[in-house]
Parts: C-alpha cells; structure tokens; sequence
C-alpha cells in the first residue's frame, strides 16, 4: 500500500446542473472520484479543493483513508459546515473508490458486505392540484415504485416548495439569484390533510407514503401537522421544522406516531446526535457527500442503529451520481437502512457520468463494479460549463424570510 | 444441612422437542431436577453444564443455594447471556428441588407460600385467517380459559410468527438449518387491528386478549401500533419492538395506554433495569431458567413489585415442565404476579416429565409434592435422542435481517 | 463474491493455555481464523460453535460478513453474553480475515487504513511487595514500554488479584476447579497509595501508569479509591466496581478526575450504553472476541468516539493471538484509541499462532501480511490438548463471594 | 400445610428494657416468636395486635407468610408508620419461626441458605471525653470487635446522644416523659475531627470506625460534616440529617466520599426507594421489624443490593433478641449485607429470650436451631411487668425543637 496520490483534479460542469466533481489519480494510476457538490455554492467547494485542501493530498498515500479524514477534519481548526464538510466528503469517497478498485471489489464488500438484496428508493410525485398529483402518483406506481414522496400545490399561493405547473420541474432555476416565493403556513397545514386523504384513497394501504415540510413551520405548527396527518400512515414526515433546534423535535415527538425524517442540512454527527440519542426521529437524512463522506456516515448510522434510528440518506439530483452511488454502497452494506432518496437524472447527467449502480421497479442496485462503479465522460463535461444557478428562497406573507 | 453434592448429571433428550436437563443427586440421595433448554443451543448449555460447572459442584453442600448462585456468576466473570443464564438457572432450581424435598415441603411454601389460590395462564390460539383464528379462540373458550393471546395470518405473507396453516404447529421446526421467512410491517399493522376487531366482537369485553409483535418493529412502529390497538383494550401486547434497546419503549409508552409485556430474551436483573425503574413496561416476562432460576427471578420480581410492574413468565413447550413447575411456584408465592404463559405440552413431555403440577380451566396449581415435584422418565428420555431444532428466522422484504 | 463457505472447524489445544480457535474454509480455498476463546468456559463455546453455527455457515458467503452477524445475533433470538458473542466474534474475525486474504490486504486497511504509526501497548508489571514490583517496573522500563500497569501484593493478604509470590505466574491456574482468595478492600486502598507513591517516585512523571481494581470494590469504595489516587496522575484506573451496574460510575466519575477504564466483561454495546453516553468512563475495554468481533466491535468504538471515550481493549494471554491481531488491526485504523492490553504470551503460544503483528519497545505493529496475517502450526496444537483450567474467586473476609 | 393459627398472644414486659413480643401459637402445637416493640410506644403497638390484628389470624393458614404480609399491608388501608409496621413485622418473624420449624431447619436455610461463614456486627464504644472513649474504643477491641461505633461528648454541651457520663448508659431512660437535651451543631461539628483524630491515632488503620450524627444536622451541615471527617476513612457516618428528605442526602453525597448509612425509621420500602436507586447512600439501615418483617425487608434488601447498596441493620437493645435473630438470620443469607449492629444486652435480657443465636470476637453466628432459634422464659417476663420509659428529646440552643 506503499501508493502515493499524485494527482488532485476539480472538474465543476453543469450537464443540467451543476456537480463538483473530484478526481484523484495515485502514482500507480488508479482513478478514485468523488462527488462535491454544494448545490448553490459550487465555486466555493471547487476553491476549498482546488486551492487549499487538493495540494495537501499530493504525495500522501491514498490508502490511510480514515487518517485523510481526521487531518483534513480535526487537523483543519474551522471545521463543520456544507462547503468543509462536503469537501471532504468528496475525498473521502475518491479514497474509497480507489481502495475498493486497488481491492477488486466493490465499495459495499469493503464496508463489510451485502445485508440485504435490493435498495428501495422513493421518488418524487408532485402536482400543482391534487388531479395532477395523482396522475403523477400513478406514473410513479406505474414505475413499479411503491415508496412515493408526494408534494401539491398551496391554494392561494404562488409556488411551492416542492412542486411546478411546469411538468418538467427543475428544482434549481438556473439563474444569476434565487426566485423568491412566499409560503402561508396556515393554508398548507389545512391543505394537506386534503392531499393525502385522495392520495390514500387512490393508492390504498400498502404504498409508502413520504411528504417533505421543508422547515417551513414552527415547532407547535410541525406538532400539529404531525397529529393531523397520523391517519394517513405515512412512512415519514420530512423536515417538519427547522433543524437546528434538535430539541424543537421533542414537540413534535410527543404530538403523534408519524415518523419522522430530517437530516439533509446536517454535516457532522454533532447536529444531530441529540435527535438520534433522544430518538427524537426515525430516519437520519443526512447525505453520504455533505456529511464528509462515507468514512463519517457510518459513524452516524452506526449511532443511528443502537438507537432505532434508520438511514434514509438525501438523493436528488443535486448530487451527483458518484455521491448516490456511496450512497447506494452504504445502503447494501448497512443493516439499519430504511429507503434512499432517488429521483432520478436527466439523460446527460446518466451519460456525463456512466455508472454500475441502476435503477428499477423501486429497487437499486449497487453494481459488481471495483470501486464506487462510476466513471466520467470528460467531452460531455467540458461541454456543460457551470451556469450559476441558485435554489429559491421563501418569504412569509408579511414579507419576513423564512427557512428554505 | 451438612449434605454434599455427589453427583451431577446432564440429559438432554428430545421427547418431541429437546430438552437439557440437569440432575443433581446428594449424598443422601435426594435428587434434584433443573431445565437449562435454549432452545437451538442445547449442546452448548448442556457441555457448560458438563463440562464446566458440573464438576465444580461436586462436595459442595446444596443447601447453600444463594452462595452457590453468586459463585457461578460473580466468581466466574465471563457472566451474563442465555447459556451461562439458563445453566445457572438449572442449578438453582436444582437446589431448590432438593431443599423442598429435604424440608419435605413444595418449593412454593419455601418462597412464602401461597398468595392466591390459582394462577390464571394464557394459552396460544392461533389461525391462517380470521375465521380459523375465531374457531381457536372458541375453542381455547370452551376448555373455560380466559386469558388468551391471538396471532393470525397476514394477507400477502408466507409465514407469519406464531402461526401455522397447520393446526399441529410445532414451533421449533426440526432441521439442520433454520427456516426463513419474510416480513411485511406495514401489512402486519394494517391487519392487526381488523383481527382484533374480529376476536373481540367474539368474545365480548371481558375476556382477556393477549398479542405478540414478536421484536418486528422499530420503536416507531410500535407505539403507532400500540396506539392503533388501544380502543381492544389488551391484556398486554408483547415484543413490540426489539428489547435491548430500553429506552425504546418510552416513545411506544407516550404513545398509548397499552399495556407492554417484554423480557423472555432478559437474562439478568441489568437487562430490565430501565424498564422496570421507568415504568415503561406492565409485564416483565423473564423465564425462570433463563434469567438464573429461581434466587434471581426473585429478586427481578421483587424489583417489579416496587415499581408497580407484574410476573408474566415466558412458558411455552421451549421450557420443560421443570421450569415451568419453577414457574408455577414461584406464582404461587408471589405477590405482583399478573399471569404464567402456557402453551401445553405433547403427551410425550407430559410423560416423560411426570409432574404434580396441573392445568385445568384456565388455572394451573403446583401441587403439594415436595419440591418442585417434577420427575425423569429415564426410559422415555433415552428412547428420545437430541435431533437439532432451530427457531425459523426472518427477514424484511427487501432481504435484511430482521430481529426474531 | 459468489463464494461458499466450504467447511467450519473448531480446535481446542492448550499450548500452556487453552484457546477455541475457528478455522472457516471457503470453496475457492481462502482460510479464515478467529479466536473464540471463554476462559475457564471453553467448551461450552467450543460446543455454541460445532454443535450449533458452523453447521448454518457452511454454503454461507463469506463475504457477507455484516449480514452473518445479524443473522448470528438477530436471527438467533438468544442472544448476549460471553458464549454467543464469542461464537460470533470467532466467526465475524474469522470472515475479515477471508475477505482481507481476497483482496490481498490487511484487515486494517479494509477497516479505512492506517490512522496511527505504531500502537502503544501497556504491559503488566508486578510483585508481591514494593521493592519486587519495582524491579519488576524497571525491567518493563528497559523494554522501552512506557505504558505500565502495576499490581502489588497487600499486607495481611496471602493472594492478591494479578499478583504472585512466583514471577513466572500463570493467571488462569490449571486444574479441576478455581482457587480461591480471600480480600480485604481496606487493607488494599490503604496499600495501593503507598505503592503508588514508590513507583511514581521510581518512573517520574512521564510514564503512563495503569492499575486494575478487577471488580473487587462498592461504589463508594471506588470513589473514595479514585479520588485517593487522584494525585498520583494514573493513566486509567481499571473496574474499579463491578461493570454491571454503569450507574454506579457516576458516583466514581464524581468524586475525582481520575481517568476511569472498565469493560472486557461487556459482550454487547447494550452493557456500555449509558457508560459511554453519559461519559461515565474514559475507555472501554470490550475485547474483540467478546464483543462479537470486529463489525460490533466498531460500532462500540463509534459511538464511543462522538462520546470522547477511547478504545482500551482487553488482551492477556487469555486471548489469542488471533483475537489480537483483530485488535490491534482495529487499534492501526481506529482514530479514537487509546492503548492496547499487551502481557505477551509464552513462546510455545507464538510458535502455534505464528502471527505477523509484532511487538517492540512498548509498540505493536499489525505487519502487512493480507487479512489478519496470523496462522495456525497444527501440530503443536496437536500436542497439547485442553487442560481444564479456571481463573481464582475471591471471598470477602467473613466469606462471602465477591466479584472476580 | 393445612395447619391453622390457634393462639395469638401479646407480651409485654420489661427486663431491664421494654419489650412486646408476639407469640403465635398453630393448632399443630408449633409456637412462632415476633419481636414487636417500639421504643416508648409500646402499648399501642401491643393494641394494635392484641385489639385489632390478632384475632384476624386465628384460623389462617401459618404458611402463608406472603399473604399474610399482604393482607395485613394493603388489606388495611391506613399502612405504613411504626406502629402499624412493627405489628405487621412481629406476626411475619413469627410465621417464618413457624416454617422453619415446621421444616426443621434454621430460619436462613429457607432464605437460600448461608453466603457468609459469620456476620460482623459493630458495637457502641463512647465516652464523655476523649480518653474515656479512648478507654472505651480500648475494652471493645480487647473483646476482637473490629467495627466500632465512636459517640462522644462535646465541650458546652450537658448532655449528647449516644453518650453518658455515667459508664452503665441506659439509652432509653425510664420515666413518665422524655428528657430534654440542647444541642449546638456547630460546636458538634467542630468537636467531631478531633474526636476521630484521637480515635484512629489509637486504633490505626484497619479498624473500622462508624459514627451517628443521630438526625442533627441540615443538609448543608451534614455535607460540611461528612466532608471534614473523609480522611479519617469513616467505615459509615451514620443518619447525617433527617431521613424523610431522600433528596437531601445528594447534597452531602455529592460533597464527599464518606459512606452514608440511614434507615432504622423506615418503615417501607417507599421510604428509601429514592435514596436506594439514586445511590445516595451505601448502608440502609431497616431494622427487620420496623420494616415489616422478613418478607419486606427481604425486598428492600434486595432492591439495595442492584444498587450497590449493603444491608446494616439497626439493632441496639430496643429491639429485642427474637428481632436481631431475624435479622442475623437475614445477614446469614443475603450477599449484600455489610454489618450488623449489635450492642448487646444486659444479663436479664438474654435469659428472658433463650437464643441459639450467639456473639462472639465481633462476629454473630444464627445458631443451627429450627426456626429463628428463640425461646421465652415466661417467669422472667412476668416478673418484670412494663415501665413507662422514653427516648430523650433535642432542642435546639434558643428552644426550639430539634430531630431526635
């Protein structure tokens, strides 16, 4: 294992959006890669790799992965935070995908092998009114998914988080600022007992039912929403209220049986070790690349198991297919796992960034492929350069800003 | 009292399902008799006892049973578990066989005697579907039995936990390897409530309803469903979700009125601790030969008492009837008792156990034999050679692990 | 990965002490070994092992490693304590060791590399009175070991835990039964001040002392001990009360700052929860064996890590050299460690385990053999079949069983 | 068992100290002893079972210990007290004393047989000053007694508790009403360090020393105290403030390592429950009749004993020698027993109450004898008939009242 990294590249390309990409060569030529996106703030993570931390990797050797992580996460001083943590996280994952190819073996065996025979995924059904909606719940049905996420349209507002009248909805506008929406609590929590008492009626009792608040309200409105829609059996409640607050969770905890998911704006383990020890959730959220990597993630989702808690790591399109696919070599090595995030890439996005994982009948797999099985498709890269684009931000009625 | 220990012995023998029993024999020649089954582990309870402990035994005066008891476990320091447990557990029961046989009086009255004049047990009715579960009760009615517990068959599931589409259900399913089955929470707690508005429309309210979850669900999942089954007013709902994890039962405890039975799998007072001093369980549920026996089953109990939580043993045809004479008595002399589990026996361990113990209208009585008052049928025994036996495992529909 | 389990062997041999080696053969040829050694319980998990698991694990993958060890521990439903989760521990090392032999790496590299140069050991320095158990300092000290666990002999007492009269003591004394000691908690914690006082004055400030209390003491006795030693800067003071009870440390952990070590009795990360979370502990010391291996082993070393507790693990001669490769394997990628128990072993145990990790000038190395680089010389385990032998008891003065 | 209480007779009397002594005789002839006297409240104690109690038993079964206890407890309303606890304590010392001899074996036999090879009881040595403590600390130790309580005078103050100017102390002095003492806690406080400086300069190191602040002191105080004496390595300071506080004794737990021993006015287990699980003592010091018997005392015992707490049960001459049978026999047979206290009894004493049960070098054996192993020599009790007689009461130096 006497190896060195020679090589430290950033490759920051928008096939549709815009992904972080880090490569890393060793001296004896294998490619590890890793996903560093920070979707919003994708110059920043580029800059922390390319000027300060990639430099620092020459010449180490590539196989003392866990050593990487704690020099570049203790041995750093201003630690915690999306663009540090998501950094490191893109290393860590190169690491690993180098190990497990100098290894043959894929990522997952390294990690201790296969636990179950088939990833679940939820996906995203949206629709401006409930109609469109259930049309869309019944695409995804189609698909074979029986783990649905789903989001409507707000009578009396705007936009919302979540949904488009646009049936080909891209979550982050491309654009030099973020739109701007405005968000009345009181209309969504009356509206969504309505969303879900016909998506119920049309789906019945079996399919998993997921919907995201996106940190919209406040502790005592997440309690309540969280009694109205016990009912409807969801499978988990997602960001029901501002994260930060671990504590705020104990509210809403005591108010019902609805399970509860957060942990996608969370980036080390301190920010949500109260809500795992306290059991104050049932799913940790937390991203495989904006949790400094896969080295980092298990430790979370090993605490996670003793307490009950399962994984349910973020998977949109906003991270890449390198990042989903730690993910997905977490999922099939890690016994306390409960669904991952998918909702699919556009075309190029699968073709900039060919891959073993796939996708089908609500089911991922990991793949046999070394490594993370990914691999880059650098003309269709080059051809994608960056195009800022920025998530919304929400205000309320009153014009005050409110958590997006 | 000046007695001696001049002979120990180990049997185990399958008569229909296996069973490690130990004899101890003194000077004077009065014998003792203890269970020490774990059922899927005999052998290696059975060498601990011959191997290890037997011999330790030898000279040793009977009478000393509590100095013998902390001997085995505070001077052995590798302590703790199911085999080292129920080996300690056979010896004491042992010596308190020999102690009532030496004072000529039944185990009970050695305890305190007697605190009630029978004690109610609950049986196993089970069906495939809702009619058949309906026919068992009936007919767990018509032998006058009051406390029942139910599991039923679940739409879309292959085999289900305590539960077979043939009515001779033998649980321990012989075989070299353990059978498998899947598991669906999401069907199971859909389909519970159905069933039970079934059984009790049957019964009427004053029968007393039993209901085993069997460590299937996270902590989430229980308190939903002991939410969900709260208006059935339960006896007790078992198992609701994997043991070792105390603090778990707090959030199914905030959750409901439920009364929450746990702790076959406990093998010590530590094991419970939590749960009893909390008040997050009604039933602690220890065997007596697994939790080692008699002198610390005691003390579990003792500790119940003050914290307003009752006895509820464990006691199916895994245990021979030697333990469950244990059992039996220890009931009748305990005050904070709420009821024994007893699922009968085939003829065969009647007969090859002979015992004073009996069960009629729903009660068991010890007897009066001195004692524990259970005796060997060597002839049977031997004619019943160990055939391995293991409990079925399960797994989750996507191919994990999922606790038995 | 497709490869099968192909056979499953368990040998007994005491090359001057006994061991329970695993040997798991795959159908491609790669041979696994691992430790599964109970002192003074050796066949019982010799038994758990030939009689019971192996026989599941033949046809197995033996690159689901994690999967195994859910279904050893989840799917078996009695679980816990030494004999099963030293059954599980053999074979969970035993699988690490395959899977590091199939990608031709040591295990520590599968386990995320390197994180430290070398891995400090402490020794065990001791005499029956000071000035032997300072000569016996001195010869440590000329070794270059810098971390030094000292136990003397106390006055008035004619045997003394980790003590002997006899300088090439064997701890585990062979025979058919346990010897017994008789102690005096006084007379120890007014003796061990004094012996500390000597030996800080002999090694000065700078070498890391340990001293174990082995269980013998109550809770307040351990805290006035703790608080009375407080000056001498003790590395760790080691289980100081009895490890059941974890509450018990927060009266230690309040009245002093001494560095507080305890638990190579703990079988699961269920018996150090509260130690950990609560910080009532600064190392935990579960062996690998005894903790079912390395992938629970990790787990507890996790969670520790967010605790600020350190891995300490236990590893005399009771352990083999199998199970301290495992360790020090862990100890070589584990970033929150803090030493490793190191007593050397007799110089027939090393040529029956020849093994690549090494040890010099107070440091252990895990050498870069694949897997976990140690092998089996069957011939000298051929030649020295098990001998019973039993670890001591201690009695109290008025002759009551007290904790080994 | 089908025996029946026939007789149940109350005596009073006072050879040289008051007594009420229970006797219950079974229609088999079996005569079973209960102590039942409560200092300076005698008469309504030997009411409560003569006027009300007694009768109830005729005609119930003698073997049913626990039932009884139950019925006399919950079956009563108004419980828990010393009256009420004490009459209940008398009738179940007297059914044991029953059993035992109806099984022919000594009362500990029935309780799990002997832990200990003899009970260490402590003594009271005082003295108005220093020397003449010092001479008294001199005649115990001259009798092999090794645990020692020290009381003495303080300068200012006329009168002390536990300590006389007159060499033959009678504590409880005779009477139509209490004396009266003033106490300053201040000039205690200062006074006690010295005292015990003097003490272990005499007796040195391994004595142990115990010492009763007798309810004196607030919490504050009583921290301040039990801190100022810690380096005198106190073996127990002994009812440092009031008991009925359990809260209180954190305050002086969390100030030093003095072990802590309260109990004797307990009179459940509901009132030490907090102090037992929250470890804020070491010593509980229920006296066996005082809590209700051998069958609840057997239950605090135990709750103690996973807490790390010993039994040290109260015993000077007001209870009388059937009592301290009940608790020697306690202490034969329960592990977690530290010492017991014992301060003899005047010659009249013991020949009124016959014992198998003897002292001897500091140590108490319960005597081979059936039952409790005590008898009554009417003659005597008859010939010393009842004499009112009080404890002294405290007040403080400006006239208000003060805990005895």
């Amino acid at each position: 294992m006497a190896d060195r990294i020679e090589r430290v590249e950033v490759l920051v390309a928008s096939p549709t959006r815009n992904y972080v990409t880090l490569r890393v060569t060793t001296a004896d030529g294998i490619v590890g890669l890793g996903d560093a996106t920070v979707n919003g703030r994708e110059l920043a993570v580029a800059s922390y790799l390319r000027d300060h931390v990639g430099p620092l990797l020459i010449g180490m050797d590539p196989s003392r992965i866990e050593d990487t992580w704690q020099y570049l996460y203790r041995g750093v001083y201003w630690r915690r935070g999306p663009v540090t943590m998501a950094a490191i996280g893109a290393i860590d994952m190169a690491l690993w995908d180098i190990l497990g190819k100098r290894a043959q073996m894929p990522v997952y065996q390294l990690l201790g092998g296969r636990v179950r025979d088939a990833i679940p995924y939820y996906s995203h059904a949206f629709g401006w009114d409930i109609p469109a909606l259930l049309d869309s719940v019944r695409e995804h049905q189609e698909r074979g998914e029986t783990y649905i996420r789903v989001q409507s349209g707000v009578p009396g507002l705007d936009k919302v988080y979540g949904v488009s009248k646009d049936p080909n909805y891209e979550p982050a506008g491309r654009g030099a600022r973020p739109s701007e929406e405005h968000f009345d609590p009181g209309a969504y929590m009356r509206h969504l007992p309505k969303v879900l008492t016909a998506v119920r009626e049309l789906v019945g009792p079996d399919v998993k039912l997921l919907h995201d608040a996106h940190h919209r309200l406040t502790p005592i409105q997440a309690a309540r929403l969280a009694k109205s829609v016990e009912e409807f059996d969801l499978f988990w409640l997602e960001d029901v209220t501002p994260a930060e607050d671990q504590e705020a969770f104990r509210l809403v905890r005591n108010a019902s049986t609805t399970p509860l998911a957060v942990g996608e704006v969370f980036n080390t383990i301190w920010d949500c070790q109260r809500l795992i020890e306290e059991r104050l959730i049932d799913y940790i959220r937390t991203a495989i690349v904006h949790v400094g990597g896969i080295s980092h993630a298990r430790k979370v989702f090993a605490l996670a198991e003793v307490h009950g808690v399962k994984a349910g790591p973020h998977g949109p399109s906003d991270v890449s297919p390198i990042a989903l696919a730690a993910s997905i070599h977490m999922a099939a090595a890690t016994h306390n796992w409960g669904v991952q995030e998918y909702m699919g890439y556009p075309a190029q996005v699968h073709e900039a960034f060919p891959h073993a994982w796939s996708a089908a009948d609500g089911m991922l797999q990991p793949g046999d492929a070394p490594g993370l099985g990914v691999d880059l498709d650098e003309s269709i890269l080059a051809a994608s350069p960056y195009v800022p684009a920025y998530l919304p931000t929400a205000r309320t009625l009153d014009g005050a800003v409110l958590d997006w």
